[in-house]
């Protein structure tokens, strides 16, 4: 049994507008790079080699992650994984979800691939528990299973991968501001309106038909959020403006990635896609802000191996 | 100008479980059969030779319906119009949405079709409004376009229509008791847990995509309403009993038709729709409660001229 793998765990953009909490998609550029080493040490050992500067014990989301999967294979086993690339922490482009992703779905493939794609997203859960408190599986589900994915429900785990244009391309930019995942969470207060809420359902239920039908004007108009973006957008510095920027660029919908501070439009060529990362970037910039930007059609693919 | 029209409006099961206020479609069976005379009196009158017991006067959803779109044609257009059948009032089985929508449909085919399905859909709307306080439009949209329909937004109207599978067959029963849209209505809290609105939002979202990819197992997971159906289903007597009995002969899903007393159950042939409605039916019987009954595929037809 070969005992090392390399894996690549790609950026995700969850919550996608009116599918707060519930709805995510992979994209290509940033990503983790882990080396997961399984043996028979009963231990979990982190190494960090990136640039972040993140925590290597238990407050490691790999930890939880791996400690799920592990004790379910057999109690014996332990691992290494080093983390030769990290996407920052706090950036609102699933970086936790990349890391508890990314351990799992390497210590699967070293095992044999005894547990499926839902039983893995079940383990990463447990990173994302501790994070941000609960377990939340719209940047997990997407990095996993790449492409774009729905959670249905959480008891019992239900993912739907749902299909969508080739030629939807997204921009994500991450301004260089840290947010804690917690933090912003506690912002969304904890009832809404009933009128609010089917509001909410009708703009991600036409969200879901959009993407399947390949209507990219229905996708416009449902990228829509009730319940989210009121609550955390002025944690983003200039959030209207940038949002302006985007639209004028050519973005069919614009809104926050995650729990911010991460934003990301949709349009519909790679041209567009990185003018408008740009044209954000820029408008960030002039204010004094830096940003690392991306622009990618919705990925395919999602953690895999390298 | 051809003056004279009579049309079938059919009946339609809004809410659809987890698409609380916004979703709806068309069946075959019950509908109203309404003519429809334009004149240049500026009047609207109502004559009822149907069975039901309902008003003739402006409390009729024709008249707010038909004057709304009079009023945008030529003001000095008036219209008689002779209810020759009915379906029975405060049902859960769209019959104040058959009798606005089919108004509306005959008038604007009489005057040439000079306004859209949205249109007709808003004029409609202002018989809802009467109804229940509210203008929702989950029962006029199917009636008015047939099959499947989605509302994303109100302001402005957006309605979207859904794909669904060709073998998808439903049975409604409606027992022999009447409930008051408004009523059934204020039973529903104002306000929501997040939690809960997020999974609302998650089942209407899966039974969008579980209709348009075709996959069944998908819509019966996702027929799931946290919001109104625990509210109203006391209302319906036997509810969890005629539930369980219509599962127990092979129904995907089942729930409350619009605001009730109707109920409906999708399954995937005509053979089982009938058993299932002929079983929930046998399960009131033995209660002491009658009740009509229907099974048929989803419809394509909307409205139309017979």
């Amino acid at each position: 049994m070969k005992n090392s793998v390399k894996v690549f765990s790609p950026g995700t953009v969850s919550n996608v507008g009116s599918g707060y909490d519930i709805m995510g998609f992979a994209f290509d550029g940033p990503g983790d790079i882990l080396e997961i080493i399984i043996d028979r040490s009963g231990e979990i050992i982190i190494e960090n080699r990136s640039d972040s500067d993140i925590p290597c014990d238990e407050n490691n989301v790999i930890h939880p992650a791996l400690r799920a999967l592990l004790s379910q294979a057999d109690k014996e086993y332990g691992a290494r994984v080093i983390i030769h690339r990290k996407i920052s922490p706090g950036s609102g482009i699933g970086s936790s979800a990349a890391s508890s992703a990314g351990a799992v779905f390497g210590a699967n493939a070293l095992l044999g691939m005894p547990f499926n794609d839902l039983e893995l997203i079940d383990f990463a859960l447990q990173g994302e528990k501790l994070v941000s408190g609960q377990a939340h599986a719209d940047n997990v589900a997407p990095c996993i299973m790449g492409g774009f994915t729905l959670v249905r429900s959480y008891k019992p785990l239900d993912v739907i991968s749902i299909p969508y244009p080739a030629d939807l391309y997204c921009s994500v930019v991450h301004p260089a501001l840290q947010l804690k995942t917690s933090e912003s969470r506690s912002l969304v207060k904890s009832s809404v309106a009933t009128s609010t809420a089917v509001q909410q359902t009708g703009n991600a239920s036409a969200l879901i038909a959009g993407l399947i039908l390949n209507d990219k004007k229905l996708i416009a108009r449902s990228v829509v959020d009730l319940i989210a973006e009121p609550a955390r957008k002025h944690l983003i510095p200039y959030y209207d403006e940038i949002k302006a920027a985007a639209i004028s660029k050519g973005a069919l919908a614009f809104n926050i990635s995650g729990s911010g501070p991460s934003v990301f439009a949709f349009t519909d060529s790679q041209e567009k896609a990185e003018n408008i990362s740009e044209h954000i970037s820029g408008t960030l910039l002039l204010k004094g802000i830096k940003s690392m930007r991306y622009a990618s059609a919705i990925s395919g693919k999602g953690v895999r191996i390298i």
